[in-house]
């Protein structure tokens, strides 16, 4: 019943300065409001709707900025890995492995990860029921690993279209792992835009509220000074300077979930 | 931003002593919350999954009761319609004349219930879109009465199952007119026994109070002492007993949802 | 394992002219491939989206019409009815009657029809699993009759769409009442448009092969000279003068899936 | 317009002899009947439910019995491949490079199996719209190969369920690419026994019939000569036993759905 960690960051690593601008605002809005930060970013966007969309940083830049973040800020990062033979280099710096949605039952993976040692990340595929994510993270512990984060993302509803069950996120806390709610990927519409997948930024309040209302561990939101210009995602990210507002509001709601009163009933 | 009304009672009238005796309960429990109730129960029950199930207590003994409940605990009372030529009778009596979700586009019965000049809360049907439940409102308006309300109660999710999109509630807002969250009916597995629907009772605090947090006109939660021995929908009612320390629960998030501080971002 | 019967016709019934027009048509078409015809209209839209849409040509008129359309061309007629009241008066002329699909769950309805002693076609809900439906047809039967279609028209899957699960036919089958693949209906986007349904046309011929070739008892197609003119659900009905080639390939599937070498499998 | 081929054989290659007997029946049956094989099995189960399942035979032993297969056969064979960095390796001997579902957008991948020259069959994401597929192909052929075909195995409908739109054939072949329908997994019901996928086998011909009525270039059908001692996806292969009747029915309406007759309309 510990307050929400948060992981953010924007959703791909752009440049060196772009990230460490961006880990500093987070750190000191972090640190303002008492929230626990783990920098996000990825180094690479290895299932990208269209083939000429850009890719990104690549591991051996990512890993030194993260160094550099790690050690400037002090804070931990999250990076997500796509192929099990990327996870020894991503934990020599990286904190939290991350396995994206689409790889979740790739055991190979999970297991290259897992063995790192490093916590490990999992966000829930699309496409599974959120009592199956028990079978995932066997496959995590079962390769002497027990440091596992389990993330709500939303499910497939017909086409280009994800929803949120606030009741996944109840049954993924009887696995006994921190719980995740990813509101930047819970509104994306995948592939909606035809060769790029859309999203709905302004339901990332209403997510995030709702799941931290129901109770997580942590929450994931993907921010950016300028969404309209970032890379990836751009339509599902919140604005950088929105962000304090948005952790005051959440944090408000985590309090009063991990209170006494709340738990009673 | 006021607090939100409770629409609650069991599911289908039983006898006329059952009825005050929950009405008793629930006005008890709400005064001692400060939270406004509208008495709610079934006349009859016109959609069973099964044609051996209980059908209900009927319209005149049911309009009898109701009139009592409304003069000994001055409460309004709301109870639902299946067809046109009941509106009238029931208005007499009825503060609030519901639709249920199947027969959400059925003019004939939308235009009657409105005519009477009572309050309707049309529940949004399981097969649409929150955003197609402005043509369902407008058709209330065209029929000379804006006193709407609108009631989400989930989606179709595959078979036999509902999933409660938190979007909904504010797109159903965007009309202007009150939204209600059905914790009840939402947690519903339709079809699910067999013969009969099943339901997850232990969700019902989980999707309130997501649907609070997210900011809610009311909450229509269907409860009896003893679900079990109830004739319908007892998998998904939740027990009296429990009742107060959850509405105390929803409460709290719900002042924390309507604060300056909340609505700021 | 006998031919398909075809149900067919223009969504609503416009006028006297237009029918007689269309059932000269249909019929022509059907008795030189063989087919057998039930001439379909609706003679009330009960549940239009929206509320300026319009509604039909009303009860008595179309009664006449069908009397009419019965004598001249010896074919039986459906339509829809939509309250228990209307059953008896349709019965009179309406060789079957058909309960639309959000009111398969409405046991006054089904009872009403059921105890006209006529043909009842229920419509599959959109929010039902097709072994749901068997609750619906034993409504019909404990009214004591056993002359029951029930019609697979598409299952909700996210929002403003719909799915035809093929697996639906065999397990509606189950029941061993005749089963009717609605080719019109299944290729809706309810609410698509904004204040009216959209369609696509160009899937009718696919689902409507796919069902023959899976095995179906009847096939339902609205048909229109001219579907962008129509008043009601011209985005999937099919152009009339598409309907002879269509009916002629449906024809092809339909003998080779009933013939002994299909079965045998 | 030319008779579809037949990709086949047992789920997992479990030894080189069984390999050899299921080869040698497929080879006899699609022989007899004039179909074209191409012999399926995959080396490793790379995505099972559980970390305890069975994984596979290893990608040497298979590939020298592909060889073997090749050679004394005379078919083609397929099989799966999950990272970038067996592509080359396996393209030496497998005539066909099949993508999994889950690794569909997953852009190394598909470019290092498109750079083998070899032919690629990319199976369509559970989470994917079927117009989404046309990216997939995109980056196949800006990776300089032209030689795709495109698989339909099922769409996410609510958890543990998948549902076959069969609008999603003719969408995906309006890439100009070969379209497969894979009957096999459209029936898994992922995740659904708890700690492996369940099936449904006995839809298997029912959707395979539907399929190619509709008009595919290929089936895919796993089988295996006692499914029930199958080590994955026993619960939705086909007994061998039933493997030519099944055909000569699919081909009966192959032949017709390719006829002059069926594509007139």
């Amino acid at each position: 019943d510990r307050p929400f960690v948060l992981l953010a960051g924007p959703c791909a690593m752009e440049s060196r300065d772009h990230a460490i601008e961006t880990a500093d605002a987070l750190t000191a809005m972090c640190r303002a409001l008492g929230i626990g930060l783990i920098y996000k970013s990825s180094f690479d966007k290895a299932n990208r709707t269209s083939i000429d969309a850009a890719r990104g940083i690549g591991l051996d830049t990512a890993l030194a900025v993260f160094a550099e973040i790690k050690e400037r800020f002090g804070c931990p990062v999250v990076t997500d890995v796509h192929e099990a033979t990327q996870c020894a280099a991503v934990a020599e710096v990286v904190d939290v492995l991350q396995i994206p949605a689409f790889l979740c039952r790739q055991t190979d993976l999970l297991v290259a990860a897992a063995r790192t040692g490093r916590v490990v990340n999992v966000k829930k595929g699309q496409f599974l029921a959120p009592w199956d994510m028990k079978n995932v993270a066997a496959k995590l512990v079962a390769a002497g690993n027990d440091r596992v984060m389990l993330t709500e993302r939303g499910a497939s509803f017909g086409y280009n279209t994800l929803v949120s069950d606030m009741r996944a996120l109840p049954v993924l806390a009887e696995t006994g792992f921190p719980v995740v709610f990813d509101a930047t990927h819970s509104v994306q519409q995948p592939g909606g835009q035809g060769t790029s997948s859309g999203g709905q930024r302004e339901y990332v309040p209403v997510l995030a509220r709702a799941a931290v209302a129901v109770g997580v561990a942590a929450l994931f939101i993907e921010t950016h000074e300028a969404p309209e210009r970032a890379p990836s995602d751009g339509p599902n990210m919140v604005p950088l300077a929105d962000m304090p507002a948005l952790l005051a509001q959440l944090q408000a709601f985590d309090r009063l979930a991990k209170s006494p009163a709340a738990s009673a009933a």
